[in-house]
């Protein structure tokens, strides 16, 4: 298995994605967001790149069956159901409902990672649930953290580090790249420090001073949940238990 | 002092470069030859996007006065006299030489620096230099990586790294970026190693592998050289001792 990171979607534009497995990583908030609406019991999340988009989508699909979410500057969207704040997608908003959802940075990281043979969600929450399936799958893997605005996100890079320091224990990792080892160090000199990263990096000060302090110390829980969401060519579901196996 | 990484020209585009001194590192290794050209007495380094610019530059400053240097895959232009190797750039070479240099990296890097108030050459040659010039104009810095392709190469980040480290000392510095804080944590995992992390990167790997290990060994060379190769509005020369005031 060889590990690929790109600190940025600005990086990860020049990544060479083919036949390989994409994880796409923005801890605050538009990957939180995700596995939090699939935990909470929605059926699947469709990510767009306009706020247009969305309002078509959810018009497509029928109003009815559609929770629309998302942010520009970090807030709500007029005529959204809800924000990107992982804590407004209770069980009773969400289950059963198609979320489609559009944020500034996490939806541009996910286009990018469009010609990899496969895409899954990960961020904090699911940090190990992710490692577990990524070794099973045995794919070599790039990691595009989604960064903040094209540049380098701390959040992002300390959760792709984590992840890669859970890939390494088993011992299937021949390569990592310098982006990814670049990440492993920066975990490492940080280790268990979630919280101080999320709350000190440039992304949580700006969090914190619209009001989000909360989101922060949600999105720092490391392996909250079980689900790993996986992009089935039209949204992002659960994943089964294992993964399909690699085409290689 | 405000001090701003970014880990790779891809990264730089979407950086505010407004009322900031750039400091451009490739540390492999444009940067490294700019740095060596003008220690062996070259009067000034223009850099040039296109491999055509650079023969038609040559051209109008009178072919006689003109060193073409650059790569193209790492290996010297067909109808150029210098390859971008720093160790071809000997003073019986280049003294009071024009050079142009045409890099896939390092001019692109150096193009993203156009909007700051000036830019600076850094490479681990002259990282000390250049540390003390910057404490001494006291301005705010945004590093520029090269990296390589676009994407992140550890030379480069364990040089920034490496800068910030010194400018840290003397107390000037109020805030690092996210990305300043990576290469810092980078650097500070890896601190010695220079040679190591040159020979291990991808890019070292490249050239080692195109015959170039002498050129790893050489910019493995911290503070090997006193001179500052400032932007002056045309091409890079040496710095007067002293920066120019800031403009703040």
């Amino acid at each position: 298995m060889d590990i690929d990171l790109a600190a940025t979607w600005a990086e990860a534009e020049h990544a060479d994605l083919a036949g390989r497995v994409a994880v796409v990583i923005d801890v605050l908030r538009a990957t939180s967001t995700i596995i939090t609406a699939l935990r909470a019991g929605a059926e699947r999340v469709i990510p767009v790149e306009t706020v247009e988009a969305g309002l078509a989508t959810a018009e497509t699909l029928g109003r009815a069956s559609v929770v629309l979410g998302g942010e520009r500057g970090g807030l709500r969207i007029a005529g959204y159901d809800l924000g990107n704040s992982p804590l407004e997608y209770a069980p009773e908003v969400v289950r059963g409902k198609t979320i489609v959802l559009t944020t500034t940075n996490g939806t541009r990281a996910l286009l990018c990672a469009q010609k990899a043979d496969a895409i899954v969600i990960a961020a904090l929450l699911n940090v190990g649930a992710v490692a577990d399936w990524l070794l099973k799958r045995n794919q070599d893997v790039t990691i595009i953290c989604a960064g903040t605005e094209g540049r380098l996100s701390l959040d992002d890079l300390h959760c792709g580090g984590m992840l890669i320091s859970r890939l390494l224990e088993p011992g299937l990792v021949r390569h990592l790249s310098d982006g990814a080892r670049a990440a492993t160090e920066w975990f490492a000199s940080d280790a268990g420090n979630a919280a101080y990263v999320l709350a000190s990096c440039a992304h949580g000060q700006r969090l914190a001073g619209l009001g989000f302090a909360d989101d922060l110390a949600y999105c720092a829980g490391i392996d909250a949940a079980a689900e790993v969401p996986v992009w089935d060519g039209s949204a992002f579901v659960r994943a089964a238990t294992s993964p399909e196996a690699s085409p290689e």
